[in-house]
């Protein structure tokens, strides 16, 4: 994938901003650890005005700048824009108005399926914004124009997975919905295209069976990520931070971090956005 | 139904003012377009913070105040909150801070519950934020204290009512799943406590059966704004407006407002709220 940045120094006092509306983004900010467990992060989720899958791209690319000022306020050396529908819609022009790099999950997911497809059709399913986009559509054909990609919206899944019903016969019944049709034209290789999706894994490969690869863009999006960083921050005594601001209280949120992602939280405040 | 406010003299030139977080306050329009054929309308969605269900009382209030005042700029003589989360969680307080009269769908859809329960067993369903508030609990037993409520929040109807699958298998699997345990503890009455539930009265009806009465709060909202205007808006030769500033643009928002409810919108227009 050709690298639109320079490579970043080493500073282990400024975090590593990461944003998406909801809970979704913690899968990203999960690899990251899993990735680069030395550096600090500061992760804001839009609770206030989730889900932003639905809504326009001005409006969306509103909501990215106001987040993406409080994280350069917070002194952020880098911003992960760890929503499918945000990079898509928003980070082409966001991208241009910081000075550190914004950078968002929807190149490395492409990227990523690139490489992996042997049939040369891939799937991808996301948001109904994203996919609307056809943001993967033309990145993938970026890469490689020989490739076919057919793609499905999927809007009942957020709401699903914001209900923490990973594993439900509802679930499987809404996934056979939209898995099907992209099942029955070939598909050897699906896009996860929405930060939300890796939690509905273990169903999604139910359902596909192993024939299919499961491209995840929160792993992905680590790995393009360690890459920008010219060396990872030192190890030090004490574990880096993981701060967490809401636009609004979560209840799910604090459960799906620490039990489904593990995720150890050093503070989670209110902070609000907008007027 | 205690009567808090006066009632109010006709003034054609002034629309009634109608708001929700998105397109279930539609119900409460069609409802108002039927008992009060000559009033204007002006109706906010707030579509770029859609939904409200989940959100706390605190941002609900913020939204809510956001969108009186803009009722309030464009002469609304009442506002008429046609959203139970916001009638619960925003009511109380908002409607303290305007001069004309600010009205929820709750105390009317109690109040409804209370007259047509025989077996004393009351069924409330709602988003998560309006049964947590237990708001319509309260309000029923303040008619009165001998009424037993039970209360199941359902938050995957609101999505799938946004989808427009009204009558469908994987709602159909919801909708049990929400109202088995409710049918079982032998409520007689099911409160439909949000305003997008009356899209699913079909469904609804289908898995209740006859002998449960639906209270459709939309439809008792209207019949309480009628009780509030001293005499309807005389007839004139043109039909009255009904204006709909949206705080997004919403794809699904004119079909459901043409197909489902056909309503006739005179103007659509995007108007940002917030920063």
């Amino acid at each position: 994938m050709t690298n639109q940045f320079s490579t970043i120094a080493p500073d282990a006092t400024r975090p590593i901003g990461v944003f998406d509306s909801g809970i979704g983004g913690l899968t990203v900010v999960a690899e990251l650890r899993r990735k680069l467990p030395h550096e600090r992060i500061l992760y804001v989720g839009d609770t206030a005005r989730v889900p932003y899958g639905g809504k326009s791209a001005e409006t969306v690319i509103r909501y990215s700048r106001e987040i993406s000022n409080l994280l350069i306020s917070e002194e952020a050396k880098m911003i992960v824009v760890a929503c499918n529908t945000a990079s898509a819609l928003a980070v082409p022009t966001v991208s241009r108005e910081y000075s550190v790099p914004v950078l968002g999950v929807l190149e490395p997911g492409a990227s990523a399926a690139v490489r992996a497809t042997r049939s040369g059709h891939v799937g991808v399913i996301g948001t109904k914004a994203t996919i609307g986009s056809e943001a993967y559509a033309h990145a993938i054909r970026s890469f490689n124009p020989e490739l076919r990609v057919s793609s499905v919206a999927c809007p009942l899944l957020v709401p699903l997975i914001e209900e923490g019903l990973f594993q439900d016969e509802i679930t499987e019944a809404v996934l056979r919905r939209y898995l099907e049709p992209l099942l029955r034209q070939g598909v050897d290789t699906l896009v996860l295209g929405c930060t939300h999706y890796p939690l509905l894994k273990p169903a999604i490969s139910k359902i596909c069976g192993p024939g299919i690869v499961l491209v995840d863009s929160a792993e992905n999006c680590a790995l393009f990520v360690e890459s920008l960083l010219m060396e990872p921050t030192a190890p030090k005594k004490e574990d880096p931070r993981l701060d967490i601001l809401l636009t609004d209280p979560s209840e799910g949120f604090l459960r799906i971090a620490e039990k489904s992602l593990r995720l150890r939280i050093d503070s989670l405040k209110i902070r609000h956005i907008g007027k």
